[in-house]
């Protein structure tokens, strides 16, 4: 991911809230990364302790956390959303004026959140409004959330054209409203970045899930099955080769309950070896066992009899889940292939 | 609930999954409570660790934590579930035997885990097997977790006569297999025990959901509206009235992603105040915002315009969830009316 956004040209500003944790990170700053992103405030504070000093918080900006972003250490520049009117008319105390550096977040057609890209208008009533606070603005940021719905790679490709198309419109505008004033645009999500597709006027890039990828992201061709780098062993507690049925200890509370349409299945999650991985296909009947019901702690796997034999009651069910971000934010560490422990912010978040 | 199983000389065993907490568990010691059922065996440690004595791990018996179960205290009577032919030909060490009580699984529809209660053959193996180890068996367990797929009241009456025509078959089999023997029987799920329904031969029941109620259970019938006691305070961070929207920090991360579908609309929530909550209906479109999409930490509601005019960024909204169960899993304490904070086990999970 690093290579091809060196390669064009374009900031590399990673979302760590996929992994959230420090070790990982370490990885990051190795390979020259200073930028992040998290998706609250919890996150930036617990980046921030392990020495992380510029922080994109890519959340609209939380009024009633105005105190715990005060008390991110001095030496950090936090990165603070303004997402819709009501926040930009708010009276920013100075201190956070100080630390902090602003984005206008856009639409650009997931809607959920941000300014409408088209809207003129409001954009320049906000960044009047902020300039006259006294607030560093920095420029805009959008989140192509919409990719994640796409059903394949033409799609995907086809959000991107479009919201440059859009970005160009307001870059237009803006150089003749704000002549000489330089506005970064900081585009976000893993399956556009997945692809190599043209990102002018793009100054970084926030992509996240991509360290793990997951089966929601093999279903949209992000990824190769053999890129997928997270998995979560669950104990088998229950098995019915008749049936056609095991039942791990693997629910809702540690998967979380994102599903995935495969044929006319809805599935939860792969059962699949290290060694099969590679040629995993996403069909349903398929060559491997799916997850195809969750409770809060039991996981239903069905798959043919043979299949069902190979999980037996005190083996470890290797799952592939569907959403590896929502896997790792249940977890308190991560084990690598080679034995390391990986902890995340969930061990910690007691103390914030 | 407790009136209700009284009256019926069924033994209340209460599933304290819902709340997993020691302050609320101890409304129910007051109450006379001494029994209580936990959907895992951290469960089981946290309460132990409160005092209670006698606790139904109603989950298959995890081989893998076998260590784990011994560990409970020595004067805990802990109940374990045989859910399958595998686990039930396990060697239990004889310091589990001594310290635990066994139910066999009966799955009496849901299909997800236990022996088909129409399965006599392997059940009389199962029974000989797990006596002939020495194990001190207390009779069947089941749980008709299909009612929380029932299209209303009439589908879970006609479940409840369902079990308890397959029950009567199967101890009518046990009397003459095994005379003089006594076999208790234990069922739960929430929907099932908010009715009046008949409850002849069943020795205890386990709900645990009513406690707090929620959004499905009300869409089953289960409660009325004043009835659901959990909703979660939410900060508005984005609104536009104009396209009917706001954006609140709560994710699926917070509210998990079970999903009611109402009219045509797929919800994760309503957004209702206390004033209103009596009179609160379950249509689409109706009086009330709805939460109509969930990521990591965004949670999007949906409404006219005038009720998102009120939805301002840093006020709270208060959503009423679709399943409390999984809400509590995510928080670390409660709040309740008068402020009193309840901890749950999360708070404490570093602990196990």
């Amino acid at each position: 991911m690093k290579q091809r956004l060196d390669k064009a040209g374009v900031r590399f500003r990673p979302h760590f809230k996929t992994h959230q944790s420090w070790k990982i990170a370490e990885i990051f700053s190795q390979e020259g990364i200073r930028q992040i992103t998290v998706s609250s405030v919890t996150m930036a504070h617990y980046f921030a302790r392990q020495g992380w000093k510029d922080i994109t918080i890519a959340f609209p900006l939380n009024l009633r956390e105005m105190d715990s972003i005060l008390m991110l250490p001095e030496d950090v520049t936090v990165g603070l959303l303004i997402s819709d009117s009501s926040t930009a008319s708010y009276s920013f105390p100075k201190s956070l004026l100080k630390k902090s550096v602003f984005w206008i977040e856009l639409d650009t057609g997931h809607h959920r959140s941000g300014f409408s890209v088209a809207d003129f208008h409001i954009l320049t009533w906000v960044i009047d409004k902020l300039c006259s606070t006294g607030a560093h603005l920095q420029g805009f940021l959008f989140h192509d959330g919409h990719t994640y719905n796409a059903t394949g790679i033409e799609e995907i490709r086809e959000i991107r054209y479009n919201t440059l198309s859009r970005l160009s419109l307001l870059r237009e505008f803006l150089s003749e409203k704000y002549p000489g004033r330089n506005f970064l645009f900081s585009g976000g999500d893993t399956p556009s970045c997945s692809q190599e597709l043209p990102m002018e006027g793009i100054d970084e890039m926030r992509p996240g899930n991509f360290v793990f990828y997951d089966l929601q992201q093999l279903a949209l061709g992000s990824c190769q099955p053999e890129d997928i780098a997270l998995s979560v062993l669950c104990p088998v507690v229950a098995s019915y080769p008749d049936q056609g049925r095991a039942v791990i200890y693997g629910g809702s509370i540690h998967l979380s309950k994102d599903k995935l349409t495969v044929g006319k299945e809805t599935i939860y999650g792969v059962v699949c070896s290290e060694e099969k991985q590679s040629d995993m296909r996403l069909t349903f009947p398929g060559d491997l066992p799916f997850l195809t019901a969750l409770s809060q702690e039991h996981g239903v796997i069905q798959g043919t009899a043979e299949q069902i034999l190979n999980l037996v009651p005190g083996s470890l069910a290797r799952v592939i889940p569907v959403h590896s971000c929502l896997v790792v934010s249940n977890m308190k560490q991560l084990v690598s292939a080679d034995g390391t422990v990986f902890e995340t912010l969930n061990l910690h978040s007691v103390d914030f």
